[in-house]
């Protein structure tokens, strides 16, 4: 009798269900008996609130819904369990309720912050002799997690960027030139550029593309942002601009910050980083008098499921498949990561690091190599590494017009 | 031998495009010789830029893509002709294009402006005897012509406000009981409340739909607003919100002002809202002192061809069918509508309106006997009549993971 229990942690994904649905499927397929889901990740585990998967996805239908629903089916959290010096109490508790419904394994579906809790309950199950064991299974929209080459989640909203910048380039030409407008397109990504990037992957033989794509690792000067959309505005009519909610300019300041000092900050001290192209749009109507439109794509962007990725749904099943094997073979404190072949080709290893010390609260920035500085584009690599990530559709399942999800009863 | 050419005004939709392929294909099949496209509206016209469809339509696979490509693909314009008192220039140099190039029908695919646009050509024509017809297609995201049942362009913009809401629920509800969290979606439609309103449609057996909508057909109150939302996070945790981005308050001052005075107007004088969700969430995040996240749909509403509803779409162009048959006919000063039969059924029957008077310059509002005012939100008189409107997909055709478009070469 060996029993699992499964969570979801951090910002949400189109696909991280998916993983959620790869960890189900194969851990009943490895001989686990019981599959539990703790809701709301850590925090509701030390809560003891769990379920018992089986209610849910005994019904193969279910579960090819859940595959298609955007966000953490189990909910997610934003917790960090603290060191063991000093929040002992934590982790007692969530051997307590693990031992209390005899489970064995846990496998935390998550990004950086997650990490660091498999690796500190790992650490903490060695050190104590716990026959418990922990496993990470990678996702994150940002894409900044090391080693593994890109993670789960990632693709899709890809997919949606591009998909949405494609209409809004479309949209954004409407008058030609009979009138000079300017699109600010706000994407998520704090510190690392890898979600804007994706709007290089809107260029085609019909599609002009964007023409500027502003990154968080290169630093932003605002004099020279007006005067570049001022020379584009000479070549042609109509100009989209992406830029990264997470752009600062040379002093470290956030760009969004020149407009707004009213803003919250999460439970981990992070900035929410609001109103960026709100800020540029303001800007460019003062200094060049033009038409500038801010459209930020917010939580959209993680949330569309009904234009993810085939590709990275599939990966994220394989993720969370492969982790599940890891957990009943009794490895601990390791992560899923994916390796990408070489070769033109694009194939996808799944492989086991074991140091995940080395994820835990690491992020994984744009190789500065990979971005054309001069131009405010990326380099022909970036789009090489990118493009796989977004190939394939997943049809939604779809209800009186609207896609069907499956939920918490 | 006939000649008839065809254009788009006003805002786009995602399936302006689909009347346009109507226009060409029955044009065709009546009879016409030649197809011309204008290049932004009348305005093109007035500047002789006209185009020959065949070069793009023969190929039906172009036409399929025209289907599937958002935004107007001859380009758009807000011009008015003005009245012939004060501008006959325009109306003789309108003529003398037309003349130039032996065309005999016109066609405009547009929305209120438009109309009063099709409304002053047929009249000139008539006073001066001369032989063009001209003929009304409708289009608008906003729903907001009188006489036709609905308007192609609105369907779409509906489905994918649904769609996106209800992953928005998903996303927003994340962290559950353990993060209070208000989105407030902020929805177009600057008079009437239409595409508002279609938040209603998201709630199903999976969904709790959103919880609030704000519409602006009633006056919106700022210290209710702040109580309504207090009393609902009563109740749950996490709340969405859909707000029209023309809600105005008691004294009729656009919300979006209170915080934003340096608002735009566009060439026809119309204010540009933006920021009412940014204003309404700052209100709750210092009376609640809850986290509140305001979501713009901005174009991404009616350029999202990608979510196009296939009931729109095949309005559309059944709409731009009959204006090709009316054009052929030689029918002048009429619009096309559509009309909903009686019975369960959803059916719709595709007629002429004569008195195209009655149609430009008018904004159809929602009934306030389909709104629920006590408690935000709209009737199930409101929800049967916008549920037809969404229903069935267009798949879109995918190239390297993104949806292909057809554009002006």
């Amino acid at each position: 009798m060996k029993n699992l229990i499964v969570g979801q942690s951090g910002g949400p994904t189109s696909v991280i269900n998916g993983s959620l649905a790869g960890v189900y499927e194969e851990a009943k397929k490895q001989g686990f008996d019981k599959v539990y889901g703790m809701l709301n990740g850590i925090e509701g585990l030390l809560q003891d609130r769990i379920i018992d998967l089986d209610e849910y996805f005994q019904d193969k239908k279910n579960l090819e819904l859940l595959k298609r629903t955007p966000s953490s089916f189990l909910g997610s959290c934003r917790f960090k369990l603290g060191k063991v010096e000093e929040h002992e109490e934590n982790y007692k508790k969530v051997f307590e309720v693990l031992e209390k419904h005899s489970i064995d394994s846990m496998i935390y579906i998550g990004g950086n912050d997650s990490m660091d809790t498999v690796e500190s309950l790992s650490d903490y199950a060695i050190a104590k002799k716990k026959k418990q064991n922990f496993i990470g299974v990678p996702k994150t929209i940002d894409n900044d997690l090391p080693i593994t080459d890109h993670c789960p989640g990632f693709g899709s909203a890809c997919k949606y960027i591009a998909t949405t910048l494609k209409e809004v380039i479309c949209d954004n030409a409407v008058y030609g030139d009979t009138k000079k407008t300017v699109a600010i397109v706000e994407i998520m990504g704090r510190h690392a550029g890898w979600l804007t990037a994706s709007a290089a992957l809107v260029k085609d033989d019909t599609c002009c593309g964007v023409d500027a794509i502003y990154l968080p690792e290169v630093a932003f000067n605002i004099d020279n942002f007006v005067k570049e959309v001022e020379e584009l505005l000479k070549k042609k009519s109509n100009i989209v601009i992406a830029v990264s909610e997470g752009i600062r300019t040379e002093d470290r300041g956030f760009v969004c910050e020149l407009l707004d000092t009213n803003l919250q900050t999460d439970s981990f001290g992070h900035k929410e980083l609001v109103g960026c192209a709100d800020a540029l749009g303001r800007i460019l109507r003062d200094k060049l008098g033009v038409k500038a439109r801010p459209i930020t794509l917010s939580t959209l962007q993680r949330a569309a499921a009904h234009l993810a990725s085939k590709t990275d749904l599939e990966e994220a099943i394989e993720c969370g498949k492969m982790g599940a094997a890891l957990a009943y073979k009794g490895e601990s404190g390791k992560m899923v990561i994916m390796t990408r072949e070489p070769g033109k080709k694009y194939k996808i290893k799944y492989e086991v690091f074991d140091d995940i010390h080395k994820i835990a609260n690491v992020e994984k920035k744009i190789p500065l190599e990979w971005i054309d500085v001069e131009n405010n584009n990326v380099k022909q690599e970036l789009v090489d590494y990118l493009k796989p990530l977004i190939q394939g559709e997943v049809q939604p399942i779809y209800k009186d017009g609207i896609p069907q999800h499956i939920t918490l009863k």
